[in-house]
């Protein structure tokens, strides 16, 4: 056994944002590490994710797990380095993923929601494996195929697509013979999108022009609306959706910080006139299926055909300002915050 | 050939309708029958049905349809004979059933959206046909077994529930083993609903308790919300929906009479966090299969598991202002108009 901490840094959750969240919404403190119980596993965590989920959970609303308590230990995804086990599924030095918490270390059976899970031993940097080819990838995947429905010729619009799941999102898309219109904001993140990831058109929501570029962008209106952001965004791709055309509801960003749901609302109307199918997902639905989804990632990853990029911050301290990155858009591909090196 | 008529009252569509339609926004003039073209049907009409979607289609929206020109025969569904025919698929003496039009007789060849289909000869009456064994049947069938998935044991909501449609869908979800709770509007219905059609609970959308009554009945959550109204309505039943529930975008009447989409208006967040699938339809996306429905509802109209009622207003004339008893909610099961004896 290598050199065992004794101390373990945590963010634990104060009190509820209204709005923004700020470092003050957080008691960070240093804390004993227990001694391992029988079937535990102490990880070091490397990169911990940043996820809209993590404000989703901050908030005391209706979601699709409880809400972290006061008190508690913030909840975050992440991957990190088994450092000692009494599990007979995880050995010491074994990178592995799941719900490691805004913490420097974790304690953990493994079990939940999210089970903790050893990575596949593959030639792909860790920061990979907590992004593209992890959960975020599997969200992507499974909203984009299972949901979607996607037939080749047919036009896919994403939005927030510059962020971790749009960017998979789109080129998941190109994979499979779809017109990709991705909607990001400013023009570096455009740029990158056309000519990095080759979409086939990107619409800068920061123009004053956005909506009617949108429109030139789909001349045949729009097939697959995959949805992270709400609002007006979300409203003026609805418009544009076709007859039977698909609506892979995956985040509503820009509802997530206000108290009140107007930019969460969408008129039905078009939905029945249209029959469209509007459709809500968690990547948990599809727990079972993720070695197919890593599968196929790691694979178009070793082929070149999906790239990634991740912004990350380092010292689990930046980690409560770093996470309104996502709501200001100043991130690009994957946020992470890197705790410890590997 | 029998008696050929030569004139033809017929309404047609002056002007649109801001909120109720009156007997304004129609022309009501006798124009002569133009002589048969080759592979054209003379058919008399006897029942026409109005439906919601007849509003729908006076106002210039955005629709599954073109909205009715102005200056043009109101469209309208219905059941007809056959008093002469150039067309070999049809026969002197057929029943049959379609896009009659607000008129006494039609002239077509019976192409189009809803194409002319002869009824089949069953010992069930034509108001029959032309409601819970005809295109309102196929709605409830199709809306409820396919977009809804039920499985027994699981708990249906339908609104709207003493109309043509609600009526028919609870007493399907009854025949597949679902508890089923209808909502609607009036002691008499409620009672009707629960006494005669089977439903497991009928919540009276008139009384103040409506929204209490509604959790009442529905103690474990709502995994099939039939949606027929929109409103308040809407958002009640959405605010009890299951994990992976569905969501059947079947009618929004609520809102046809306003210029304002406010009542048609959702918040997606429920959508997401309980990864609800919301889907819109028309029953025309099943026309291929009507075959199957019909067989199967005059199967169950035979054996008694499916009752049907109807609301009958006799006259064509009196057709504009009947139209609204389907927003004022004073028709119980499906709204006819007797423009001829059978």
């Amino acid at each position: 056994m290598t050199s065992i901490a004794t101390k373990n840094g945590q963010f634990r959750l104060k009190s509820r944002p209204s709005e923004r969240v700020s470092a003050d919404n957080f008691e960070y403190s240093s804390e004993s590490l227990k001694d391992l119980a029988e079937g535990e596993v102490l990880v070091r965590v490397v990169y911990l994710s940043l996820d809209p989920t993590n404000r989703i959970w901050m908030s005391d609303v209706e979601q699709y797990m409880p809400p972290v308590q006061i008190g508690e230990v913030m909840r975050g995804l992440g991957v990190g380095k088994v450092i000692s086990s009494k599990n007979p599924r995880f050995m010491e030095g074994d990178f592995v993923s799941g719900l490691l918490g805004w913490q420097e270390y974790l304690v953990s059976t493994g079990a939940g929601a999210f089970p903790l899970f050893k990575l596949p031993d593959v030639p792909v940097p860790l920061q990979a494996m907590a992004g593209v080819a992890g959960m975020t990838g599997w969200t992507a995947y499974f909203g984009l195929l299972e949901l979607g429905q996607p037939k080749a010729g047919e036009t896919l619009v994403v939005s927030a697509a510059a962020g971790a799941v749009g960017s998979v999102v789109g080129q998941i898309g190109k994979i499979h013979g779809l017109k990709v219109v991705g909607i990001a904001g400013g023009e570096d993140k455009c740029r990158w999108l056309k000519d990095d990831l080759g979409f086939d058109a990107v619409i800068d929501r920061k123009k004053p022009s956005w909506k009617q570029d949108l429109a030139k962008a789909t001349p045949d209106g729009v097939d697959i609306n995959f949805e992270n952001v709400g609002g007006e965004i979300m409203e003026a791709v609805y418009d544009r959706m076709n007859l039977h055309s698909r609506f892979v509801l995956c985040g509503l960003i820009a509802g997530y910080n206000d108290a009140d749901d107007s930019k969460t609302k969408l008129s039905l109307s078009r939905a029945l006139m249209k029959r469209i199918r509007i459709q809500g997902f968690i990547v948990t639905d599809f727990a079972e299926r993720s070695a197919e989804a890593s599968q196929k990632l790691l694979q178009w990853i070793a082929e070149g055909k999906l790239k990634h990029k991740e912004t990350i911050v380092d010292g689990l301290t930046n980690a409560p300002e770093a996470l309104n990155m996502l709501f200001d858009g100043s991130n690009t591909g994957k946020l992470l915050i890197k705790v410890s090196e590997p």
